[in-house]
Formats: C-alpha cells, structure tokens, sequence
C-alpha cells in the first residue's frame, strides 16, 4: 500500500536517491547514435533505439545501488510513439530488474480522463475480456490545480494496484514562486496545496507513517522544504534539484525524519552525464553513472544517518 | 501567429465549436471493435485500431462543419504506445482535412524538460542531420502552476512554428475552486493565472486581437467566464462544460466579444456518443455525430451572432 514498497527498497539499499532517465539524445553517447542511425536511420525510431540502449546500460549499471528510477515522460514524447515503446521497455527493463519506478508525467485531468492516465500508468485496462498494461510505473508525478476530481481518481487506482503519486507542491525552477508563494490567508499556495496532499493522503496511508500521496519539494528551496516537512508529516517527498540545478545535501537534510525516512532525491543529468563531466571516454558511460550514483549516495546518506523500517 | 489560424477557420466555417476525440473504447460502435479485435486480438494494438477507424469516420463527418478537433491525450495514453501512435494518425488526418488541432495534454515541466514537450507537441525535432515531427498539433493545452519556467519554452516554440496554447485557468469540474477559487490578496488564483497569460501572450500577438496564450476556462461556471472575459481582453478561450457537463449556451456567451471571436466551445461525449443517444444505430455513428456538431453549431451561434474578421 502507497510508499511502502518504495521504503522498503530505500532502506533495503541504504539509499534514498533516484536516478532520473531524461534521456536526451545530446546525453546519449555517439557511438549508440551511431549504431541505432546505421540501423534505423535518423529518424524517430533510430533516436528511440539509442535511447533505449543508453537506458539499458545505466539501469544495468545502476539497479544494486539505487532503489528507483525516474524516467521522464518529456524525453520520450519527444520521439513519438516510438519515444513512447522505449519508455515502456525502460520501466519493464527497470521492474525486471526489482527497481520501483516513478514515472514523471506531471499528469492532470478530471474525472474519467484522470481514470485514463491512471490505469495508463499505474494500473490496468480492460481490452474486451482481456487485460493489458499501457505503461509500468510504480508512482507517477500529478499537477493538483484541478483539485480532488483530479487527485482522487489516481488514489482509487493506487489502492487498487499498491501504486502512489507525488502531486507538485513547490518545485525547484527558478520561477516556481509566482504562484506558489503567493499567500492565500495566512498560507502560500504550495502550503495549501501539501494540506490538501495530507489530506487526501489519509485514503491510503501506510504501515510506516507515509501516505501514497506524496508531494514534490524542491532541493533548491530549503527553507520552504523544511516548512513542508514540518507541516505535513504523513506526505512523503520526491525532491529534485539536487546537483546539476544547485541544491547540496545539506539542503534537504531537513526532508528526513528520525528514522532516515521521508523523502527520496533525485538526480538526472549529474548520473547520466557522469561520463561527460569525468571525461573518461563516451563507452565508460555506465560505468561512470554508477561511480556518480554511488558518490550521491554516500553525500546524502552523511546527512540522513541510517534508515530504519519502523512500522506505526 | 498565435491563433490567428484558428480564428479564420472559426470565421471561414461560422462555427465557433471544437470536436472533442476523446475515444473511450465504450464509445466505439462494437462493429469496428469486432473488426479491430478478430485482426489484432483484444490487445493494446487491436483497441488502438478500432479507435483509430472510430476517429476516421468522425472526421470524415465533421471536417467541413467545425474548424477544430481536440483529441484528448489521455484516452490515447491509456493504449500504451500503439494508442499514441492512433494519436500521431488521428491529428495527421485532421491536418490533412484542413481542421485546426488542439491536443489535450495540460502537459507541464520546466526548462529543458517543457522544451521537450513543447518539440513534441507544437514543433519538429532534429535527430542527426534530419528533422522530424514526433506528434502533430496547432495548440497544446498547459498547466501554469510551475509559472513561467512552464509558459516560456512553449511561447518560444509557438512563435517559431506559428501555434498556440491554452493555459488552465477556471476548469470546468465540480471540484475546480478548491484552489483556483482562494483568494490571492483581492485576485482569485484563476484571476492570478488569468492575469498571468494576458502578460506572457504580449509575446505573441495576432492580427485579430488576441495572443496566442489561451485560457481554459469552463462553461460550467458562466460567472467566473464572464469576470475572465471583462479582465483578458486579449486573451482566446478554450471551454469545455458545454453539452454533456452541463451548461448550455446561455453559459458561454460572455466568452465572445463583438465580432463573435474570442472562444472556442468545446463538445467530446455529445458529439461522438450521438448515435447512441439518438439510438440509430451503430453503424450511423459518423452521420449522427454530425447531426449533433450541426445543431451544436447552429445553438451556439444563436448566442454569439455572426463572426466577423476584423484586424486591430
């Protein structure tokens, strides 16, 4: 049920980070480009392929040291239909591989168009007498502007499949403040959206203090991440910013509770670049990004201590 | 420029209306399911293609009556990648037909990742030395909560492959004011937004009036339509709500300005599920759905009056 799945990884690896896989094809080492080219030519396909290559080889580099991984949804649109199988060939590759899997579409409808994107993501459809799986995630990032005909759809699914969603809250872009610190009453708007995350929350809440509906927080506004953590103690954050946007370790020390628990960070282009920024040479990519994942891992975990599964 | 394209279809056609695709596998008359499962089994593939003949039929019925169709991208998303790819054929053959193509996606990300969907969605993407155009769409619909970072990139996009967008501003569903309706000093949030898109459309100015920065704004809360309208004067809205939702034509009139311009009215369940209200049977689904995009026309222009082309 919600985050459950997800803890459990966290502390089975000691680790609370994501790789993010924002595959663009600039991050793509050329002799991938070169081979899927040959093939496909350069075209959607060919450009889907190198992707999928890249994705192979990290998640194979990569599924001992990180609990999850992230793939977002943008750089695989970006190809198409065919950007869109090698997204679902990455989140099968990824769960073949016991990685829990959150998809980052940032999705958001009403009512029985929500129920599309939530059995399309997390759940399952019904095909005549049959059932199929669209796409394989575990959580999937939500907007929350339409409110509860938005959110509420996606708890039924979770409950359903033991899914969870991270609805936006305040997030790490620079310009993230022109409507989510404006004040309603004594709040801001992303303090009322996290109340309304707490308390959706309380349909699907976990064994170990977490509810399914999380909330993205991030890493670059330290201050507002430790006023949500304060405020919402039973919503657990996905927190990007971390590293290539700016954000230290010492800036989301404040997401964690006692026990190690309470949000997991991401990093995307700091893992998958890895080998650009090492400079040691395009076929070592792999290689590279789990020298970077474990060197985050370690960062993060000075500052969050232990983690400890303690059920409520 | 902006929606310059989209006004002169409304104009040319005297119809102010948008056919919504938003192909629900219980819409589609069993017939074509029968044909699509008995070929390609019930299965991912075999659902996008009786959708894909679903969505054929209802274009080749509608295309000289509305100026636009507004495939929804969730109920393609909801077929994994086959599905997107019934999305890529249905918006090539609404553009081969003339109809201007609106997809709903409220898709929303910051920088690079917005870029992405952006490319995707409104313009062309380069892979090795050639281009591509991964899906095919005049306007996209946006979430703002991320702010500007979100906006930007699309502005950018649009200016350069002459697209539009719209930005969720007061949504049509029942649970829409739990945020959009809270005070922000003297401003609603859907005012904040609204007042948001009126500046970011400066940008991208067209010939009639209005910019290429839209709103979505519901039928179902003609107040609130009313006060959007007297505040962005040179802002165009989407508005869903009409017909199925519930409100009538009564609701929108507000939306319009002097000449007729200033919306567009959209209809999905209405006109797609109109053989199963007129109970003609199945096999009539295209020329009842024209009927009812006829009617819807002819109700809706009532209110509005005639449309006229005037450049400011």
């Amino acid at each position: 049920m919600s985050f459950d799945r997800l803890i459990e990884k966290i502390a089975e690896k000691q680790n609370p980070t994501v790789a993010g896989l924002d595959p663009k094809l600039d991050y793509v080492p050329e002799y991938l480009k070169e081979k899927a080219f040959s093939k496909y030519g350069e075209t959607l396909k060919g450009a889907a392929k190198a992707l999928w290559w890249f994705n192979k080889g990290l998640i194979d580099a990569l599924w001992d040291i990180v609990p999850a991984v992230k793939p977002q949804a943008a750089y695989y649109e970006m190809y198409g239909y065919a950007g869109m199988k090698t997204l679902y060939k990455t989140q099968e590759y990824a769960r073949s591989k016991g990685l829990f899997v959150i998809t980052d579409g940032k999705r958001n409808d009403i009512g029985s168009t929500m129920e599309a994107y939530a059995a399309a993501h997390l759940g399952k459809i019904r095909i005549g007498n049959e059932s199929a799986e669209p796409f394989i995630g575990d959580a999937l990032t939500v907007n929350g502007y339409l409110g509860s005909d938005c959110i509420k759809p996606v708890v039924k699914v979770c409950n359903e499949y033991d899914k969870g969603m991270f609805v936006l809250a305040k997030t790490s872009n620079p310009s993230s403040g022109e409507l989510q610190d404006l004040k309603i009453g004594e709040r801001t708007v992303y303090e009322v959206m996290g109340d309304m995350c707490e308390e959706w929350g309380k349909d699907i809440m976990g064994k170990y203090g977490y509810s399914g509906v999380g909330v993205v927080a991030g890493a670059t506004y330290p201050q507002q991440l430790d006023t949500l953590r304060k405020r919402l103690p039973h919503t657990f954050f996905l927190i990007p910013g971390y590293g290539a946007q700016g954000a230290s370790a010492r800036d989301i020390s404040s997401a964690f509770d006692g026990n190690g628990l309470g949000g997991i960070v991401n990093s995307s282009r700091g893992i998958m670049c890895a080998y650009q920024k090492e400079k040691c040479g395009e076929k070592q990519f792999a290689a590279a990004a789990r020298r970077e994942a474990i060197r985050m891992r370690d960062e993060i975990m000075e500052v969050v201590g232990s983690i400890k599964l303690v059920t409520i």
